[in-house]
């Protein structure tokens, strides 16, 4: 399907401050990005650079006054996630060199604390795509989960903790699960055609079966319509800004997606 | 400025034949991309990629009939091009580890061949910039520009011995003649403002004073308006399409660049 | 001055074991590997490959039975380690791409959660390398140092909590406090000459001035004698051997340091 | 089979001149080095890097006087070169990313000018790895082999003219036609046990069926005792030295492998 996402953020700021915001979204395997628009007011100089994920990282320095950035995309993308039950676990010994560091525990997911756990949640599983698909239905049925955004993220032993969190939350405790399985596991963030409350979304992806596959445990099932903008270990990697110096929070933050034919717009 | 950028190209394909395009600008240091469109038809799976050079590129299968593409960008580019005569040549063992590839010789660049042509035509300069700027004038004075466009690159041995060129024949010589001074330099495929007749354009880049700075005999004198799709050792690296199989050429190649207010567009 | 490193590790694997080791030092800016050895019993098939931060890994099947692990060095490190005091903090904006995301939280460095306290820590120093010394310093004085090795890694929030640690613990919290600041800082882990008890060794470096300078308040003073062998965010990208499955402990763990003339050994 | 490699090299150095070696063979996925030494005098300081190629090179800045360079490495390779006729050419679209940029012309390999003469030695054979050793067969029959080395790369179409040439100039011929099919070739520089007179030698690989196959036209028949110390698209990014300023040569190069048991040495 064909999708117009746009995002709007303002800011107020009161002394110089840098930014770097991760807004771009790329076309890559699993979507094509046909048009995008990034405007920002004031027009302040720009330096992008492709961090080691390859996320495109904006780098920029607000001045004192009001700032506003404005992006939209223009985006093909799956109408259905693919789901395939039964794709097997990967040896380590054959996991591609790059796809390696995502098996390590990170800031929000400390994998090395969820071995028994996760063991027990994916009991009678066969390994690999089953037992993702095990962690993610537990996740639906045993962390509530709260729509919408939180300012802080929480780890997994948090979220195991709390028992409730946001999309954000929920992937980082899936993510920790898969990790403690030998499953390599990132973090997208993106847009969700059709979220409720709509907003930035999170979920994530496990490479079983010789590639990745992405799960969602915020939604009653696994439709289509996601648009990646960036990929990460965790939260930490995938912030869309990361401001530098005194806090300042977006007076604005608004977020939409629309379907339309590919015509249009 | 701001410049609105634009590339059609049209083909008749007979059998599936596979696509490498470079058609889309990224923002970097010296330019920024508001906006930018992608247009195909028919509308074919597509795969980007970042290859070793940092360019953006769209792997397909274009399947047999027409195929069209169509690419817009919006982009804030400088007025005038850096440039700083006295600039320092950079010795050998303090160059960025990344930088010291464009020393080598590449397909179009025999650099390993230009020794004694490059001291002689630098005789008396300052080691840098000043090096450049001399090899960009003798080019300019020596070498006959041929506006428009070739099928095939020349090698810099090759232009030597024809004495005219087109501006990536241009460039590949002044690339070869900077390198065989140990100044890296590489080629920029991009388009220019103002250039005539207007079609895609190459210039290139010498590596001196501890960073880049642009170079471009085909121009009475360096002025703005420069916006960059792909950087790359020599033209075998920046072709805005390769394609795979019985060779096949557009029937449309169109180039357009306008100058605009940022609102505009 | 020149160093022979030697670490001797020893398993008892019961079952097929992916392992991925890190235990090839690299030349670098700072240290020259003249000589290494790396010697596995049994001999098995070893594929090695370069992570994101430039470690040299090692990935391989230990079969069932005993695996030993035998790697010497001889390397030429500084005999002091360049202190700078004043040297200035680096503002965001002039960071290199490449150390920006030190910048980030990580797993066992909760950055995001020592803002205030890094601010008193360093109340009155100058911002950059003094902020650095001052938080080495507090570190000392503050937090016991237990010699010697730990199994699991405790995080700066853990750390901050029991005021006690080894090397890798208080790394993790100088780095969370450094980075809490906008001072990039990542871990290293290698051999220090002289440490008692000689153990494999951690210490943290920060970007200030323009460049890493490292830190280490597990020693009185800071002298030379340091050889790296790994870098990372902190210590869950630079563990000398990560291993997958059933847990398995080393039964011999030995490391050596000995100084040595060049024309020795 | 376990070899001994070794390579002395001896300069005379008259104005201080920046190197930048590249004589540090890397374990990889067809040879592991247990050990490896490499000796400098006088000792100046080196830095190392990784190419883009994945290649560790050794920058320095060689003082007035003489330079010698001592590497020696022990390591393990195969008996015998994997061979695989039959296996199928990898479709454009199918390449992994990475592997694209070695289908491109390079400074000593001109595939864009060997298409008919590629077309004409592989008839009849099945697309991939039959072409490819149809390729070679050719080179061992047509091109006259002279063994030793030669102070000047020549390109594929200039030994295609000359008929003769060393093993890195059959490399190149066998690199172009290769990749005028689509086949992904690129060269190696390193040790052949057994080859006769012992120096350094070059070869090529070719990416079919999903991998990298060796090739070398200069021996009767594929045998094993390979050991790679560079990778590159020719002999433009293999030197095993480069070196800038006023031209000096080796007054010694010295090349050894020997076959050793795993225990000796």
């Amino acid at each position: 399907m064909w999708l117009l996402t746009s995002c709007d953020l303002a800011f107020d700021i009161t002394v110089p401050t840098p930014f770097v915001l991760m807004l771009r979204p790329r076309s890559g395997a699993y979507q094509w990005v046909a048009r995008e628009e990034y405007r920002l007011a004031p027009s302040v100089p720009v330096f992008e650079f492709t961090d080691v994920y390859g996320n495109l990282c904006q780098r920029l320095v607000a001045p004192p006054g009001p700032l506003t950035v404005h992006t939209t995309a223009k985006v093909m993308t799956a109408d259905h996630l693919d789901q395939t039950p039964g794709a097997p676990f990967v040896e380590i010994q054959n996991l591609p060199d790059a796809v390696f560091s995502y098996l390590l525990p990170s800031r929000y997911c400390e994998s090395d604390r969820f071995g028994e756990m996760a063991t027990s949640i994916t009991a009678g599983q066969l390994p690999g795509y089953d037992q993702v698909a095990a962690i993610e239905a537990w996740l639906r049925t045993t962390i509530h989960y709260e729509p919408g955004s939180s300012d802080i993220p929480l780890s997994a032993v948090e979220i195991n903790a709390k028992q409730s969190g946001v999309c954000r939350d929920l992937s980082h405790l899936g993510i920790a699960l898969c990790r403690s399985l030998c499953i390599p596991a990132h973090m997208v963030v993106g847009y969700l055609y059709g979220l409720e409350p709509m907003e930035l979304h999170a979920w994530f992806e496990a490479f079983v079966g010789g590639r990745w596959y992405s799960f969602d445990a915020t939604q009653a099932e696994l439709r289509g319509g996601y648009v990646a903008i960036g990929y990460g270990r965790d939260a930490a990697d995938v912030a869309i800004y990361n401001q530098f110096g005194p806090a300042v929070y977006p007076t604005i933050q608004e977020v939409r997606v629309q379907r339309i034919e590919e015509e249009d717009a």
